[in-house]
């Protein structure tokens, strides 16, 4: 298959069940203040490994045959995905070779390592991950279990969306960060499956603004910077994801900084939960396209929580 | 009534539903293989004004009688029972007096005001909040809601542990921090009543042990120094709160300030929520006395995720 269905979001639920957590639905009077808007927030930073990148990397790594596994898998990842993929391998059983980008916060280096995945280290561009990769392939037969363009990746990251549904069946939206886009993608197919009509965004950072560009031009726009503090944000579209997310998706809209920044303090001191820089991004976009959303019911997926607590981004 | 019963409690979460959220349990496999110990958090940090005080302050203000709120309510608080007061007598359409140490967080005084109630700062010392109180109440006729010396108020901190055991039915044991004691007796009451036989522990930080040595003495202890981290624990027992610890509690075990902070930072890496000193805590006494907790089934309650963000305790 090119894109996961409904039904193969549907069949992912059933297979990560044992691996994933089903994440709570928080709200807060004081946020829904804040941006004007009444924001449901599906916290996948409380997702086993801290984000909800289980999801994609349970999908894929409990489908695979066997004879597939039989190199162990491989991927490359700024962190989340690496832990995820490093989780679910453990689970089955199989070895896990992760490339991990040298500026890649300590804290997602470190679970990554905690659940048994071997770590290697490489340069901080899309060229050099997968040059690494190639390299571990070359020399294990390893499997690849791509963070984005894959669709049972795509597929499972789409359940947080169908949990998200399930529980708050009568919202106008829903948005999701984007970076390699298949957590947006999931989100689109699964949110606009179960219910026609349904708005679905794109929440990225100006400085990691690809997914916003390739959206409007139809063609896979390059990464032009990706020094931005969402961590978790710095990858680009392909073109699985380009194609779903053109078809699929209301709009992609960018924030700053400052805004992202903002809305994660924001998250932490009202709903008293730790989320990185990434999963603030949807609550930023709430707060910087208020006219977009004045008094629509938004679901936002709160993508992780994995950062380093010894200094905050606030703190000067 | 001087204590209240079980059954005051059962009453107690049928007057605070209106007002109280019921908290999510949360566990940690990471949590667990560090403390030796299987570990229930009770997250009172995600309770409404966040903190536990909602439940005692908002039973306490709605089982008073309209001819006793005429003049208002009035309290004095280290910060969360303050927001809880003002947050209650808000919902009841009273106005709240609040007196408020000045080394209390800034955040706390905040979140208060933000409820609607009149923020009095005045020294750090019992007899200064005591004596604000008296000149509030000659001027408005208000009446004082006790942060714990005051059985509708113990009722309604006891609902923690109600929900708690509700959840997890087979605990070994519960553990609560402890400061003036409201919360302790309240838990004490509702564990032992529910369930003939649990240990129950209050957890205290050596910088502030007077519940710990006028647990052991047998009478109440002055308490000698309050500068803990622990903000929310600077307060002494009264001979009500004891009189319910010394009949019903297991013991009464101290932490270090280092202890805590080490406690609090790992709740914020494993558990991705915001937690106080204070509600770090009961974690910290697993960790400190494993021996007393080894593969014991232990509820813990977080009492609170209220603190200044601006720098965190691990921070140099």
């Amino acid at each position: 298959m090119n894109a996961p269905t409904l039904q193969d979001i549907r069949e992912a639920a059933i297979r990560i069940a044992p691996l994933a957590h089903r994440t709570p639905v928080l709200t807060s009077r004081g946020l829904d203040e804040i941006c004007g808007a009444q924001a449901f927030f599906k916290c996948e930073n409380l997702q086993r490994t801290g984000s909800f990148k289980i999801r994609g990397a349970s999908n894929a790594i409990l489908a695979l045959s066997d004879d597939e596994v039989r190199g162990g898998v491989v991927t490359h990842s700024s962190g989340n995905h690496a832990s995820a993929v490093a989780c679910a391998a453990r689970h089955r059983g199989i070895r896990a070779d992760i490339v991990v980008p040298n500026n890649t916060p300590k804290a997602k280096q470190e679970t990554a390592a905690g659940f048994g995945g071997e770590i290697h280290l490489c340069e901080p561009t899309l060229a050099a991950r997968q040059a690494a990769v190639d390299t571990i392939q070359q020399r294990t037969g390893a499997t690849m279990v791509h963070p984005y363009d894959n669709p049972l990746v795509i597929a499972g990251q789409g359940t947080a969306a169908l949990e998200l549904l399930a529980d708050i069946p009568d919202l106008d939206a829903v948005a999701a960060p984007v970076s390699g886009g298949g957590l947006l993608s999931g989100t689109a197919i699964a949110a606009t499956g179960l219910k026609p009509g349904i708005q679905v965004f794109g929440a990225e950072p100006e400085r990691a603004d690809d997914a916003c560009r390739s959206f409007h031009s139809g063609k896979l726009e390059p990464l032009l910077t990706s020094d931005t503090i969402a961590d978790g944000l710095r990858a680009a579209l392909c073109q699985r994801t380009l194609d779903v997310i053109r078809a699929q998706v209301t709009d992609i809209l960018t924030v700053s900084e400052a805004q992202i920044i903002e809305a994660m303090k924001l998250i932490w001191r009202y709903l008293k939960i730790v989320v990185e820089p990434s999963g603030a991004v949807p609550f930023a976009m709430l707060m910087a396209h208020r006219e977009r959303f004045a008094g629509r019911r938004v679901g936002l997926i709160l993508s992780g929580g994995n950062l380093d607590l010894e200094k905050l981004p606030w703190q000067t």
